[in-house]
């Protein structure tokens, strides 16, 4: 009898390895919390009104509908033993498990400042940045107030994507909309603990990122450490001393952790390291089990002394690597390739490294945008819509731009 | 000095007011409770995964953002006196007052049903009920159960659109996607009252929308009334007697009732109908005030013995008449054009009624798909999402297939 392959997580990695196995020998469960797959790095997108969360979210069962091996179920795992997972509403055994959970934000120890600095990993989060954004707007011209700031913690991609996008927002897309305000008057702080933003780049294209972050108006703060976060106001340590802060929006992009499943798994003999991730084996496998993959953002994945970073390619390598292994065309090492990085600041300007080629500006920026609606067209065979966004984007206009607040019911 | 004209609401009604004062020595100041405009019509779309919010809501500073007249607030109306309204957050003079915040659902008296069987008006309503009927093939599919049932009361253009809406997606958009089920296998029944569907129709073409349904594989029940809803469950009397029924999922399309406004200006000597709608004069002023005016679907106005049907149509005709009266361009009463009218009955079928010309079917079908996206693109100038969706839409093909749900936390 075919061999049953549970994977959890539909994410880059989960999806990958769920792709790969098409065609073998196996009968697959992918399981999800949600109905759908994300392109996260597109979520800061959504958070400033460029895209909407359809543009970059599609129905896992959907992308997966013509494959015959696999089947779809949208619940939570709770709870992970040597042969089975448990979920919300059954126990499912398995052969192989590849579990493929991610991360999430971390407050390192600060929880209750996640109601004021919200992260951004999931569509809600989006949404309610969004609408936080934008109330700040709405607030300042209902009241006539002229003070606007938004605080941007952690300058690594997302924080460097929002604190841009949202200063792009502010100086140029929102400019005719408002009477009693001057949008183009709102503060962008990024904060960083760090020395130099975007700091797993090499050091040149760092300095040309902070850059083109203060050419659009963001005021960059590196060597800043956050020390307590209220409603509306956070409190900094720089060089100088202590500083108060009042913030209508404060978005936190400053710290990950492994999913919580990482903690199931030790409770097999997994080692953990400080951010949560599972320590690995060359396989990818938590040592000691034959049959317990672990991938994408949960692994920890050592290579040449260096973490491989938790970024989307990293994880759909390990997924492609992980299927190989099941299928039997592999016994070799997982080896990461890294193929070049690239962050965005805003619009038409960014930074790409790839190692040998590394440049910035503009054509950082449309290699960025080129890459990534290939991507999304990938996932979501929608081409107008994203030469829509795209050109909605060279142009400055953000049509998503929805405030939309739900209830205590969730409505 | 120039005339302050307050207008609150920024539906079609309102909005169609301020732009019809553009140009005008008048100081214009709209508030709504959301930053968006909403294309209501096409809510049942979003509810049923074929757009997106962002594509049939616009903010409403952006639509008005080239008027320099106006100034749009977010904020939400509590009081209405002779001469100023009170807001969360300010207290308003205005010289001149239109109020055009519309209608909400109404459960006749059973409003704990609301938790239940959430009716359409709002996004956070579409996105909500997009979630439990896409959540209830979810659940088919990881319990194994082929028992799924949906359930849509009242059969006027909403509660049509719902049931033809989610036949359609039953039985064909996600025909490949499950393995443990079958979604066609989807029961949808349709409940009314009356002894027809869309009874303001003539009913020969009545006839046919309920023939266009059932071949869609609708259950069509009328002259059946809803006594009771629970959670996943309802009690139905037919003329054979009762009848329990289960359902994952029920739509509330039976009543509508005006916004709670309305019980404002009765304390200004309003008279409201049944329905809670204020009876206006002639010029849709409250009689005995010279400047407030009431339109769209908050209005009672009737016409040669009948009422105004609250559509877009009338609600824009009013928005335009009164900018007229205040501009003083007109001193003649308001009439009403009936332009026709147009329902659409899942893809590719629908009745459209143009007084002499009437038609059934594809043609129907086209004609609604057309005027829509017309009007849509006027409010977004998105042409190529719009002819994505249209295309979208015709394969049958829906994007926005999301389960977003929310926590407690509005998160």
């Amino acid at each position: 009898m075919a061999q049953h392959v549970v994977i959890v997580g539909g994410g880059f990695g989960g999806l990958t390895a769920a792709q790969e196995l098409n065609g073998a020998d196996v009968e697959i469960t992918l399981i999800d919390r949600t109905n759908h797959h994300l392109f996260q790095p597109l979520l800061y997108q959504v958070a400033t009104g460029g895209l909407s969360p359809a543009d970059i979210a599609s129905p896992i069962r959907y992308i997966l509908r013509r494959q015959r091996n696999v089947r779809v179920i949208e619940d939570t795992v709770r709870e992970i033993e040597a042969d089975r997972v448990v979920t919300d509403s059954a126990t499912i055994p398995f052969d192989q498990l590849i579990v493929a959970t991610g991360a999430t934000h971390h407050y390192f120890g600060n929880d209750q400042w996640e109601d004021h600095a919200p992260g951004l990993k999931t569509l809600p989060d989006a949404t309610r940045l969004r609408a936080q954004i934008l109330g700040a707007f709405e607030q300042a011209e209902r009241t006539g107030s002229a003070d606007i700031t938004f605080l941007v913690v952690g300058a690594g991609p997302t924080g460097v994507e929002m604190a841009g996008a949202i200063a792009e927002m502010a100086r140029h897309t929102l400019r005719r909309d408002f009477r009693a305000i001057d949008p183009a008057a709102a503060r962008v702080l990024l904060v960083e603990a760090g020395p130099r933003v975007l700091a797993a780049y090499p050091e040149k294209l760092s300095r040309k990122a902070e850059r083109q972050l203060v050419d659009l108006g963001v005021e960059v703060m590196t060597d800043t450490t956050v020390t307590e976060i209220g409603p509306g106001r956070a409190s900094l340590v720089t060089a100088e001393g202590e500083v108060e802060v009042e913030a209508q929006a404060v978005v936190w992009a400053a710290g990950v952790r492994a999913s919580s499943l990482g903690e199931q798994l030790a409770t097999l003999g997994a080692d953990l390291d400080r951010a949560g991730r599972v320590r690995v084996d060359e396989a990818l496998r938590v040592p000691g089990h034959q049959n317990l993959y672990v991938i994408g953002d949960l692994a920890a994945v050592e290579q040449d002394g260096k973490p491989v970073p938790g970024v989307a390619p990293a994880a759909m390598q390990m997924g492609s690597y992980v299927a190989d292994r099941i299928r039997g065309m592999t016994e070799a090492p997982f080896t990461y390739r890294d193929k070049g990085s690239l962050a965005t600041i805003g619009r038409s300007a960014g930074i790409a490294d790839f190692g040998r080629i590394r440049f910035s500006g503009f054509p950082a920026w449309a290699a960025w945008l080129g890459i990534h609606i290939f991507f999304l067209i990938g996932f979501q065979n929608r081409i107008l819509v994203m030469i829509q966004w795209a050109w909605s984007y060279f142009t400055r206009n953000r049509s998503a731009r929805l405030i939309v607040r739900y209830d205590r019911n969730g409505r």
